[in-house]
């Protein structure tokens, strides 16, 4: 990537060789879960979800999430030695005590259960209690779609969302993820239910600007466009009611199904010391094979309708996100200098330092 | 209801005497479903659907739409005399023909099927083709949440909504419905993916009014307050991209698995002489009883969360169209003139000058 070539792909890398390849990442994620005791199996899978979203253009989602996640482990409120126990509740149910699970290990595990069920039963759920943070749910959802059933799955978060026509943080951002298998790309949706992410309020808080007036409110309920005064409140539903009415009811949804907590008691996904009370709720139906060309023409003839700005064609739900990993790919991960150094610091090679605080009390 | 009393009551009902009662308005429309051949069981359930959404405040999904229904039925697009053929693909997955089936009949006898299998299997999944016109999602909900099971309704719709970022009208509003077991009632989701309904526009029309910029396109995809130039284009998704997102996933799933038409080609609904050929999915998922004590108290928390207009508490989906169905129940119905003339020339005892039509080929 060094090369002093002239050809122009060589000046490309060249102009841009402070970025991370995926790999280089996703042997530093590797090596710094190992740090910590996690198996190898489920440290790859972690670290392939973490890679996944920084390619996509995630930040959120992406290696960020590491040092908190290392920190979990460490707290004994994340335990990587866990795929969660399988209870069927009926033939089409799966019930998962995630039992302090990584997210994306214990998901995957209940995942792979109801997709082979599905291919009997026709539609199967999965209802996973206990067990850490998802990551970008989409990682999930285009999997199952590419191999050829639809795919929808649900999360709870920290009450950070206030009511439409209400002051205070009451509901989670609960996104929604739906996969649908469709050439060449499955159709990919990822999308919380309010109208920004919590993310951008801290990204804003940072950059120190100033929020959009309607986005949040502070601790009193009051709106503000200060990050600040936003990080402690509340940010607004998307669109009013129906942002608000999507949240709510799948915040009461995966709680009737998972015993997950509810509101201001879920905790485990942004700190570093309480068991995961959230829930998780994925659903995966059979597809019939011919069903999958008039879909793919459908999403085909979207794509060449006319745009709004013409310069922009339109796109389907996981395109652009399919463009950026594609380019990522070739072109590096572009990851904050202080972000990647402690990225490097939990990764150094053979530094178990950490490895024997894995089961200690919290 | 016409008692010259001075009770408050009373002068509340006499300030009102205009109103139609639920039970004549139910009355009159089973009996003109019953002068075009529809069976006592299927104009009852198609009834109390239309008579439902106008106690419920939906007048676009009430009354309206007898005189649409009653040509449909005489043009032989609306079979009154089917509930559709099931067959299962899987122990969980209803495959629905609704072989041109009223949509509430139809819908009810897949659901009850699927309820049933839930029970055993957990959850279950009904997909239904060529069925007649769903009308407020909520109704079928509604009633599966309150016997203790959770439901979630898709459909999908003539295309009459924009891509985000694109200019004409490629994708349904496609509406979800999701009802939750909880006390006193279940928690009733009901929203279209688009940012207003057609009804709306349609309203605006009527009044001489002008759309709010954003709302809609005209029918060469540019930017339009004119509701008679955006009655000819496109609505805006909810919220762009999000509302954009869910619109077209939904219309991509249904239609992977109910063989349904997709974005242009989608017909049956809003005109009296093509068959049906949008599609239905509900999914039921079986709820554990201890669930629903926790979900309600949640609820009860959010409604009692402070308000960010004090004198409108927050609330919950379901809450405003239940406390309108009380009022209107007392109250009675406030039917435009001109539509229960028309409903009322339909129900005339006895006319059944339409009923040798139903079979009639289109």
């Amino acid at each position: 990537m060094a090369s002093a070539h002239e050809s122009t792909d060589d000046r490309n890398v060249c102009g841009r060789e402070m970025l991370i390849s995926a790999e280089q990442a996703t042997a530093v994620v590797i090596q710094a879960l190992a740090n910590v005791g996690v198996p190898d199996a489920a440290a790859r899978t972690q670290s392939d979800l973490l890679v996944d979203a920084e390619t996509r253009g995630l930040p959120s989602h992406g290696l960020l999430r590491l040092p908190l996640l290392v920190e979990r482990i460490r707290n004994g409120v994340a335990d990587p030695d866990v795929v969660g126990d399988h209870r069927w509740a009926g033939d089409a149910l799966l019930l998962v005590d995630g039992r302090n699970g990584l997210g994306p290990v214990v998901a995957r595990a209940a995942l792979g259960e109801i997709c082979a069920r599905a291919r009997t039963t026709g539609v199967a759920c999965a209802a996973i209690s206990a067990s850490n943070h998802l990551g970008a749910l989409a990682w999930y959802v285009r999997d199952v779609a590419a191999s050829g059933q639809i795919c929808l799955a649900l999360t709870t978060s920290e009450a950070i969302m206030h009511p439409h026509g209400g002051r205070l943080a009451m509901v989670g951002s609960n996104p929604i993820a739906i996969g649908v298998p469709a050439h060449p790309d499955p159709l990919v949706l990822d999308m919380a239910t309010s109208l920004i992410p919590m993310g951008k309020v801290i990204d804003y808080a940072n950059r120190g600007a100033e929020l959009e007036s309607g986005w949040a409110r502070d601790a009193a309920g009051e709106p503000t466009t200060d990050p600040n005064a936003a990080r402690a409140g509340s940010i607004a539903p998307l669109g009013g009611a129906k942002g608000y009415g999507l949240g709510i009811a799948f915040e009461a949804l995966v709680a009737s199904l998972t015993g997950s907590e509810l509101g201001t008691r879920v905790m485990g996904t942004l700190d570093s010391i309480h068991r995961p009370n959230k829930g998780d709720v994925f659903v995966v139906v059979e597809v019939p094979p011919a069903a999958v060309d008039p879909v793919s023409a459908y999403l085909e003839e979207v794509r060449a309708s006319p745009p709004a700005d013409r310069s922009e064609p339109v796109a389907v739900p996981g395109d652009r996100s399919n463009r950026r990993k594609r380019e990522a790919l070739q072109q590096g991960l572009d990851i904050p200098d202080d972000l990647w150094a402690r990225v490097v610091a939990l990764g150094q090679p053979g530094d178990a330092r950490y490895a024997d605080a894995v089961s200690a009390p919290i």
